[in-house]
């Protein structure tokens, strides 16, 4: 007979394909048993009425990162993993990014070092690589694949991050004959250095600016360029963070040629635009100052689309936390300072799960299924975690979120719990936020307030991905 | 404490997200467990190593259906569900087929009689409206649809069945407002017409001229026509049988506008060539005939790229079953007749999920998450069976496919139990046959021979399809 | 020595190609001298300074033509022909419109007679096809097009006039074998009634609903289904009055693709949106009322970029002449009338080349040979009226255009010669006029009145269209 | 009274738009007077029943440019010119290619002594600009555009030449400030130095290596990010020696979306394919070794389409005259060497003309106006030499070729007037070839033999290009 630790009643239980009612077993902290009328759990839970998914895996976020200018991130693993496990995300991936002229493994060893005993969910790490040396490519990247770092990003602008083409054809090819999965940040750097030089000597150095330094052919040229690399090398790439409708052209006429390209998009190319940068030269619009900035109306759209067609695999938040205020956020350098110079990336670890619940499935713009495909189990796909996480089925960690849909959440800055002094989408009315978020087993919010211990969250060496999809070679070429 | 009439012990569950080894509890038709050591059933089966998946939904299928031309279909319900369930499907939703002149309810009525105490396995219909004059747009399309009869096939070729634009565009007015799926056969008749009166009058009558008579611009421009129409009316669609590029294209470019145009392909489109209906003028091409015909190996990767890429929801076998010898097949009018007057259509019901297993997931084309999706899980949702069918889940019907992967299945039409006397996959190898299937709990094939009983089958009404994906309004209409 | 009736001094000569300082020596009505310095002519004309084009071909012009719907067409052969001039055409190609149920023969008949002794300018015949019946399309049509009628419209919407795929498959068929040229009204007939059938059961029956009416998608599927139909058949066509982004996109997609598909555009799709027809339902809106019809601001530019990039090869006017008072015209059946009930249809054959030179070539959006090869030159050869018409070349027509640009020009519906009471463009200030406009040797419009003699325009036979373009076949069929 | 030095009587003359027979007066090198029955000339030719064209305008060749790899260019300025002049062509713009590390300046001034006393007909300079430096493009660079170097070509491959983004950038915004037309090499390098290190590892070192080592995609991504370049600086630039259709979409793509967006082919894309580089290893490939590669039969096809439907703008012969015998050529380092040693480029200054008439205009594909336009005028245009070079026109340079289009021409490198001792086309069929080319009114080949004395061609300080086509600004940048 069936012993439980913890049972949760007449859950309705959604994966990335399914919907129905059950309860769910949990021992061990993970999932093992569904079905109705289960026996008796040490802790009994009622969800009836509720949808319960997956926790969420948000493969794209930034903790405790040094920046290099002066600016600190907020959130170290501590404030920003409770933040994530407050807004139903139970695996985050944060970045160890190398510094250039080190190696990969000195960023893994600082980046654990970081993370020592801080996190109160599941984790694990992308490289960044930044300075792809021969030696680093031959021994260091494979080794550390092998280890469980199956994936990293490479970044096509950023003068301290930037890989050249030949850079990247080399990691690329890394990716393929060890199998890890490639993240690309794609915007073209001299473009906007070019752009950036111009509006400077005009005298537009307000906030708002940062959207015109890099528009949306600064990412679609990159977008090309990154998938023409991944068709040579013959290997599976996902393009980051994509904020409109010329990126998602290049990327659907990819899959429709029949290559790997898979797309991630976020949260601020749904709910924010390049206004939101300021219609005025004023500096509060440095609150979202991200890359790629946001687009327009008609793009958030397409992006809507895209959540629905097939062009997204990965939504996630690109949680990047620099205060407003104060000394080392968006002020770090005054109020003077021109947009270049000021701390890029929005908070939003928090956010993402209820925004896309609410607006997306709430709305009837795409299905509870699409929801847990999109936040949870393609990530846990792609980047080597899944079945441990991504979904609800026998043998998973007990990952989950009770939804809370019987009332209206009022987004304010001072209910989220990241380190952050704003939130972009501040005076928001969503339709959902988690009622409960479980991780293996453990109640890490309450809907009230976060009760993971720190230090609980485990680091998770990550497999290959999926290896149910080679692509087809289209040359024969000893590559 | 949970019992259970059979417990399938360590099977590897694949439903159309997921993939994980678990015990499957199964009461009264139901799957009502899953969980490793569940409790013991009146029946073990051990499924250790083997992949589950949900028994397949074949939701294009033609049986007993009468043609008007001297031709007659081998296979009635009871034929034809045994095959279906020898090949691991265990939801069949063949077409009533309205008679011009005559109501919908006269199908429906015809069609209950036909499958009166016959099907082995479970079944629904569509709908074929070919005749929709404005009462029975008006009253009897809504009861129909009211009563579980939720989805309906419009022609646009074929004498006796095409609709013209006026009438395909008050038929899908219908759909919208009472939420039925409405299916396409996207042909232009005029084309095909045309074509056949200069190939006949050129002496060019063999079966291969069936190919050369419709060539792909006649179904991309179809296509694109239905398109525009769903676009009009502001109505999901699906278009069926899809058979190469041009198509393809028509329907990406749709869903990439946002539309919900949904897209079927069948084993054909993969498996065959235009060289299949002969390279000489033989009638042994007969065998092959079937619209839209089969294209060429370049065709045949595109159809690949779109199970792959999204532009496909459903595969399924379209089912058209007329034996090759005999008075009332494909030799009906002898073997002098014209390609235009040979019974259209080719056999399939039995071999489509092993084909698809065997060449699409043992290749690793495609996930066997994917197969399940495009055999059972989409087609489910989208004909408002779902969740009833289509899945492995809590509540679900225990409708199971249990696949035999250890041994080379070699095709032979001798072994199908169809009621034509070929296969057009004739010696084909295949790496997968399934090794038993189950029918609300009750094995139908053992996988030796057919045991499922006459009649056991039932009828299944079906619901409005999955409401969760409303279209967006483009034009402010009073529609 | 050569003796000249005319010369014209140091002219800008522009052909489609080239632009020189030339005299141009013209005796018997053509040109027959090019250089400076040319003998005296019997008269002299200063042009020094000043840019002379050919004559402007205006290839789609309605006059005279019944509508049997109770309005009349306000310009006849003379007052039409006289406007032409006016505003710098010398030639026009009226429709001769087959009536259903009689020939074609008595079409032509008919319109000879009405041209008969009013043209002030040469004129050659369009015919309309609308009851294609086997022996027309055996007999009739190719005898017609040997005597010089070679290019015909077929229409895909207007019940008196549209014809059925099929009928357009026929009779497209004779157009190859016979190398006439097909001008296609590409709009679907059926989405209109549909839609319009919805308009006034709601109530919306104002003008402006027209354009609601007529969305850009009924206009992508008859374009995209027009351009299949030329591909099965093999034969050039040529898309009239092209409105916007979705009919352009068809048009360069089958350029693209190796097919000879011709597109026209014309003066409303530049300077007219749907707003034209009003932003209320006062009937003032009547006035824009056209098929297809204007769209926005974001189709203007699609329309001037097709210009530039040959999506078009020819600007027409589609003058289709209707007083907006009176009892003949848009108001014929009342203000009270719903707008499918409207004389549809705008002037334009005096203002088509002013508005094309002030706001095409003056701005710098095309250059002067564009204007000359859109206005003149490629209809000219595209309806077999080259060398003779449409260029300023050794023995062509003596039919040219002074152009003043020294001052602004004021559109005023008073300043023009049509019978019609209103001017779409009232208002506009244009940079160029006219200032001489000469139809073979003779001033026709001296700057301030016409001065053509009623019946001394010439009828025109027309070639076959220009030979040197035959496309490849695609299918090995006997077609 | 006119007098001329020469008429040629009874010419069908062509220009890019017209065709028209004429007798041409020429006086001092310019055409005077076009018309029948002209006087007398001092000289008579007569020219009945044949086509006169413009000279052609060969704005791609490559003549005594140092190659820094020991190979010599075999064709200097007086063996260039003459086999142009041979083939019909009169007017050359080869390139000044600075060094890096020296200014602009200093390659203008070495290829002038180059050219001294040498051309047998006209020619201007493109500048290649290898090292942009600040004041080479604040100073030299707007300098050198203001004394008639009004075209410059930058490179995004071969080490020696290419620019990196930002210098592109740089470079094309002094074309936008200056006026200049920027031509581009579009090839990734970094993608042809990772793939060829990959094939000479494998051992695949034979000439045919050399089109594996470029495949269709280098040239696709460079292509468009040449072209999202241009759309930000808002600039219109000329794509050269584009091979087939990914690059061609590229093109369409941007000109349909309103961008000056140029591009030029070559015979060897219409004529050789990958194939000719050797189906073996055998060293004999190397004659056909150039960048981008041919490709194969498809994209031929592809370029065809492309003359046709106005992707294209000039057809060039990228003239790149390298021995194939001797030391300095293709075997300059022996034939052991792999491909990527090998001296890259091929002749065709001399055969550019006659292919395209005979192959283009003789078999219909395209008229004989667009001849003229492909080979002369268009050229002419975009660099600022029309109208004194590229048409027949009152006032140009009488730089004609009369044609002999009465037998058939057999290709043989003997018969052909370079110093190259092969061509690629050795053995075609041609069924036209020049009869006179003549330089302003001399006859420099009078079908036997070439008759211009060396150093009568003379320098053209080329204008800047046509102003009529403005591009419309996208952004609202102060750039």
């Amino acid at each position: 007979m069936q012993t439980f630790d913890t049972v949760i009643r007449n859950a309705r239980v959604v994966t990335a394909a399914d919907i129905f009612t059950s309860d769910i077993g949990i021992r061990d902290g993970r999932i093992v048993a569904l079905g109705l009328d289960l026996e008796a759990g040490a802790r009994e839970i009622d969800a009836a009425g509720r949808h319960v998914t997956p926790g969420g895996v948000d493969s794209h976020v930034h903790f405790d990162q040094p920046t290099g200018d002066g600016s600190i991130m907020a959130d170290d693993f501590l404030s920003g993993t409770t933040s994530a496990a407050c807004g139903g995300t139970t695996t985050v991936i944060p970045f160890a990014c190398q510094q250039k002229g080190h190696t990969l493994r000195e960023a893994i060893d600082d980046y654990h070092r970081r993370a020592d005993r801080k996190p109160v969910i599941d984790y694990a790490f992308h490289l960044i690589v930044t300075d792809p040396t021969p030696e680093i490519l031959r021994d260091e990247l494979p080794a550390l694949i092998a280890e469980g770092y199956t994936s990293f990003k490479i970044y096509m602008t950023y003068d301290a991050l930037k890989l050249s083409d030949r850079e990247m054809l080399d990691t690329l090819s890394v990716a393929r004959s060890e199998g890890a999965m490639v993240m690309i940040h794609a915007e073209n750097a001299d473009c906007i250095a070019w752009l950036t030089e111009r509006l400077l000597a005009a005298g537009h150095t307000a906030p708002r600016y940062h959207a015109t330094s890099r528009p949306m052919l600064v990412e679609r040229e990159a977008t090309h360029r990154a998938i023409a690399f991944a068709e040579l090398v013959d290997v599976p790439i996902l393009i980051v963070h994509v904020s409109g409708r010329e990126a998602v052209e290049q990327i659907r006429w990819a899959q429709s040629h029949g290559l790997k390209v898979y797309g991630e998009t976020c949260p601020q190319y749904l709910f924010l635009t390049a206004d939101s940068l300021g219609c005025d030269d004023s500096f509060e619009g440095a609150k979202c100052i991200c890359s790629p900035p946001p687009r327009d109306k008609a793009n958030q759209q397409v992006i809507w689309d895209g959540l629905e067609n097939g062009a997204f695999e990965v939504f996630s938040s690109d949680h990047a936390p620099f205060r407003y205020d104060g000394p080392d956020g968006k002020k770090a350098h005054g109020e003077a300072v021109s947009f270049d110079q000021i701390a890029n990336g929005i908070p939003g670890v928090e956010t993402r799960m209820a925004l896309l619940w609410s607006e997306g499935v709430r709305t009837g713009r795409i299905t509870p299924q699409s929801f847990v495909a999109l936040t949870a189990t393609n990530a846990a796909k792609l980047y080597g975690l899944y079945p441990r996480k991504g979904s609800i089925a026998i043998g998973a960690d007990a990952d989950l979120v009770i939804w809370d849909e019987s009332r209206t959440f009022h987004l304010e800055n001072a209910k989220l719990h990241h380190n952050v002094d704003y939130t972009p989408y501040e005076g928001m009315h969503l339709s959902a936020w988690p009622a409960l978020t479980m991780s293996r087993g453990d109640v890490v919010w309450d809907g009230e307030k976060p009760c993971g211990d720190a230090g609980r969250g485990e680091f998770l060496p990550c497999a290959r991905p999926d290896p149910a999809k080679p692509r087809r070679r289209k040359t024969e070429l000893p590559l």
